[in-house]
């Protein structure tokens, strides 16, 4: 039906690819399973999970392709009647055994909506990443947020400001009134315009795809060989625990799978390995932890 | 306005003191520690919550008296205009250390809204409890049920089959296709009818909150100090997750505190201490961790 389709998904195979090779020479010792999944009612998916690595305590990069009828609760979502979809897109969660090393996730999406003879009536690109500190090193979260500037800029000058923003503003754990990290990249319903043609949607998606290695591994690099104890990596467990309530409560992506039978095991995949909850914890003021809380409670330029 | 908003009000106080005074002497180590509250809106609560306990890893029994305008969400979640309103309950949520014994959940509630004149145009009682244990010991589910039934069968001979099943509807996992545990009552919005009076009704309900403690502790101290290894220890966090799940996807109450800006560690404090998320985790065949899955899949009748 359309070529970027095709063309996309078979970006995000080898993308996939790239990114779980890396990663297993980063973490050197685990590596990823892979499950092939198939959806009932049409497509399926390829998710690969590293566990109990000794950089990455668990994590997962997931591949899907889906197509068929739309389901009734996405028709109400999207606002349309009944209709014909196709979605494909890459979704990964590193949950990082150490707490000096930060959370990730990223996701870069494409979707195509026909009517009854089959023929595109809308089509879109989303996606972004973000990353989660447990503890702030600035020059962490300035480097992560120079890649997605850079990537950005190649393709639009308010880009980068425009999609940090709506990052910001999905990513906020509301009942908490915070974010749930220093954010990074968010963007969706990327549609054909008079100066973006859906090719230049595809660059820009793939470009900020293509730079998500860069963005994270030196980051891990530098951080995963600090050491730290056992109070650090409790305060982890606890703020593992706001990144549980933010895709349970809030997260759309999540919500959406969980409601409209999706593989269960590859959405909660995102969920972190061991996670706490001790009742109205609050760190100590002006220590590394209350530092933390500072920057997500008022999010920081970092570009 | 309504004596019996002050009776249930006094009722719950003292059931409040009479729960956490039997619990600190079943834990025979930690105590509860209390935080009062106030909501800026009108009323406000009394949060008494245990830690790192002996038998009680972590646990909350609160009280809570909120009155003022009915929050626009509350108001088309009812399907009501502008009203005022006036709610008391207690909640409770008891985590043990020991996989051996189960997780307990109650809550019993009572609600009125008024016209602009102040006069009471709607008034109800609602509640229930229900046990989640770890590892199924058969006669245990059975003893929490005969309580249950007891009471029930007291005040009308349908409400035991009627609520235990409202129960196992309402604790449904539905994204894991499973029970949160093995059940126990659920009623809500228990009214003035013919054969039922506001007075017969708070007669039912504090007679089920005042069996509570009949219903739980026998079951603590049967398991309390039986052997358990690590095994056990993190299949007790990996359902804990399931735990986790259902209170921040699926659970009503808690959804709505935290989106009508309810006090965030008051309702959170049903989240258990420690958890753990595993990608696909399957006990194996005929296991008894598979005996449990199976009466969680396929709930069972018990008294």
């Amino acid at each position: 039906m359309s070529e970027i389709k095709d063309k996309f998904y078979n970006y995000i195979q080898k993308l996939q690819n790239a990114i779980t090779e890396r990663l297993e020479l980063a973490d050197g010792s685990a590596t990823f399973k892979e499950d092939v999944w198939l959806r009932p009612e049409g497509g399926g998916g390829k998710s690969r999970v590293i566990e109990n690595g000794r950089v990455f305590e668990k994590g997962g990069v997931n591949i899907s392709a889906v197509h068929g009828e739309l389901p009734q609760s996405m028709q109400s979502y999207f606002g349309v009647e009944e209709a014909n979809f196709y979605a494909c897109g890459l979704s990964l969660v590193i949950h990082p055994l150490s707490p000096m090393v930060p959370t990730v996730h990223a996701n870069w999406r494409y979707f195509e909506m026909y009517n009854k003879d089959g023929k595109i009536v809308d089509q879109w690109f989303g996606g972004g990443q973000d990353l989660t500190p447990y503890y702030l090193f600035e020059e962490d979260a300035r480097h992560f947020h120079e890649v997605c500037k850079r990537g950005c800029d190649n393709h639009h000058p308010e880009f980068y400001s425009k999609y940090k923003e709506k990052c910001d503003e999905y990513f906020w754990n509301s009942h908490r009134d915070e974010a749930r990290g220093v954010g990074g990249l968010f963007f969706d319903y990327c549609k054909a315009t008079d100066k973006m043609s859906m090719q230049d949607w595809y660059n820009f998606v793939t470009e900020i795809g293509d730079s998500f290695l860069e963005a994270y591994l030196p980051i891990v690099d530098k951080r995963k060989d600090m050491d730290y104890n056992d109070e650090q990596r409790t305060w982890q467990e606890i703020r593992r625990g706001r990144y549980v309530e933010f895709n349970l409560v809030h997260d759309k992506g999540t919500l959406f799978g969980l409601k409209t039978n999706g593989r269960i095991e590859s959405i909660l995949m995102s969920l972190p390995p061991h996670v706490q909850w001790k009742y109205n914890h609050k760190p100590d003021e002006e220590s590394p932890e209350a530092q933390l809380l500072e920057v997500l409670k008022h999010p920081k330029r970092w570009a």
